[in-house]
């Protein structure tokens, strides 16, 4: 039935520490017989001949068939894998920006070498986006899939909004309570959910795009005038990822702050929580939530994964083998709010249909269509300090 | 890779035709050779060649591999399923009925003959449950799963919170939109939910109990006095079936509708659309939402079953392969709110902690623990028109 796994294990930090906890609590049939960290001089919970800081140790070890890969750095651990994956062991990796960045290499390196690459622990935590995409969808027709992927952006956000904190207070403390990476640039700056992105749209719409091709904007720019427009109008801002079908051969992918109004699901997924919803021709609007980071609920996410490798699953990335293939573009208006200090900006930036302007003391703002290759190409521009960009509905 | 379906489908009611629409527009490998119906008479949108009223034109031709079966009637689509999985074909089936009252022989069969029955269309229509259950939480310790199984009462009981509507009112409404089964009761008395519920038991905790053995109370006793004092605390009442670990080796399910406040995610599912709500060690709360009714979101459903079947996909049932078996168990205390007409019946109900007790000149109430047997043992007394019971936070 089940096939017994022999692990090494790189990183043990609180992800690694919370999988091993529930291992420990299960009778599985899986054994870790290696861990190889950076720093030997810490003391570990653990009997010291568990560790190393060489991985060869680990790669190297032909009884070991599993390699769980839970660093932060993306260069090192995108080196590990191609050399575990290239080597026969399959792997379990959480690291989003690595496997946004190489996906598609890492892809070629699975089908030449008959091993299996798992990541359901680098796409929101606990919840089970990638597996459902993958097997349950695989027939669907998507229109689009969405969602709030950044879980400390979003506590940050709820501060705000529910308790009337200002930005940087909010942030402060979400970097107290660990629900920040360790540049809040690559939270709130939209970094971190684009990378989470362009995993899902590789799974949802068969794509490989770099995710340096896709447009992200933060909410590092926002202030209390934005804040201010929102809850006037019973509104919202949120960090939203958005992977659309824009015709039958075009697919958006985008991350922006958002206005969301009390109609959205989305509206009411609040501090470190994270929500993916999925709009499907058929099943309809879908909706999956969960804690969306955390050693424990990260920690879940790869045990489902190692224990998925037991039985020899694969992600099979069947969209990609779709015979109508399916295109990025870059060439959608989107909806927006810009708060602006200098009016000259505007004309820099081409809007279209204007359909609202703002002259205040305090500050400016424009509502109109900006097509989103035109965002993109301003971006400098747009996401200098005193302008702030959202989408609006 | 994937295997050629040939497929027999029982039924062509909302969901079969549903089906059909979504099949129509893709390109998958897999073909409809006959259709089973009932009623020979009625005119069909598909050529008549396709049709027939005798189950073994499909049952008996060896070409047919797949067999779907969408057919009401719990006892015909029992013996349709036994004869096919008995001789080799497959079968895709949304009957819940059947399902939750037959499964362990169910299950056993498919061990014996090597067949695969999958039924996610059964369980909250497009919400992937079973799929999770069985793949993703496989390795997880869960402390419950709840939610909201049954559209057409949660329709009902959203007009009746939101709109202001009577109960008979919102009853009728429903009615005519078709959410509601052929038969109310099944759904408004929380029998539909219990068999959803009695299945899910069985991929969440390897449990097999009959559906006659679990309480289900539905909302077809809420009067305006209820509706009144939920709305007094900001509540919402809900219908709530629960599964859920009391002790490392006891489970306990039943359905009752279940006073709601606006901190929990269930709050916010409104209308026709269904929730689950999984609360496990490691993952935490994890929600899917989705479309729980419907031809194309059922459809959607038993499409994935099918093109799952493409890869001999089954369901392995490991939950009841562990070795540390859980029992089911009606021995637990259940907080609830009981409105009463006759002050009499409280002598032959045997609660404890009584911790409210409330007469007015409409209606009385009183609030405390009653065990679980005792309901089920005083059912009748519990049950009957002027009373209402109800759990309660």
């Amino acid at each position: 039935m089940s096939k017994k796994l022999t692990i090494g294990m790189f990183g043990f930090g609180v992800v690694g520490q919370g999988l091993y906890d529930i291992i420990k609590t299960k009778k599985l049939n899986l054994e870790i017989k290696k861990f190889v960290i950076k720093n030997a001089g810490k003391t570990r919970s653990l009997p010291a001949e568990l560790f190393s800081t060489n991985p060869n140790d680990i790669l190297n070890d032909p009884e070991i068939n599993t390699v769980v890969e839970l660093i932060d750095d993306a260069d090192a651990a995108f080196e590990i894998t191609k050399k575990a994956l290239t080597s026969g062991k399959n792997v379990v990796s959480a690291n989003k920006k690595m496997i946004a960045t190489h996906l598609q290499e890492l892809t070629a390196l699975q089908q030449q070498h008959g091993t299996s690459l798992l990541y359901e622990g680098a796409v929101c935590g606990s919840i089970p986006i990638i597996r459902n995409l993958e097997e349950y969808y695989d027939n669907e027709l998507l229109h689009s899939v969405s969602g709030i992927f950044n879980g400390s952006s979003n506590y940050i956000l709820s501060k705000i909004f529910n308790e009337n904190q200002s930005y940087d207070t909010a942030l402060k403390k979400a970097q107290e309570l660990g629900f920040a990476e360790t540049d809040p640039t690559l939270d709130v700056g939209g970094y971190d959910p684009k990378f989470k992105l362009t995993i899902v749209a590789s799974h949802a719409y068969g794509l490989f795009v770099n995710p340096d091709q896709i447009l992200n904007l933060g909410i590092d720019r926002l202030d209390n005038t934005d804040i201010r427009y929102a809850k006037e109008k019973n509104l919202k801002i949120k960090l939203i990822p958005l992977a659309k079908e824009v015709s039958n051969s075009e697919v958006v992918l985008y991350v922006l702050p958002k206005f969301i109004s009390k109609d959205s699901i989305l509206f009411n997924v609040e501090n470190e929580n994270n929500g993916v919803l999925v709009k499907a021709a058929f099943a309809d609007e879908q909706f999956f939530y969960g804690k969306g980071a955390g050693g424990h609920p990260t920690g879940s996410a790869v045990l489902s994964d190692i224990t998925a490798l037991r039985y020899d699953y694969r992600y099979e990335y069947k969209k990609h083998l779709d015979a109508q293939e399916l295109r990025y573009t870059t060439n959608v208006d989107i909806k927006v709010y810009f708060r602006y200090t200098d009016e000259n900006i505007l004309e820099n930036i081409a809007f279209k249909n204007i359909s609202e302007r703002f002259y205040g003391e305090d500050y400016k703002y424009v509502i109109g269509h900006l097509n989103l290759q035109e965002i993109i190409d301003k971006r400098e521009l747009i996401n200098q300090p005193g302008y702030f960009l959202a989408e609006i509905a």
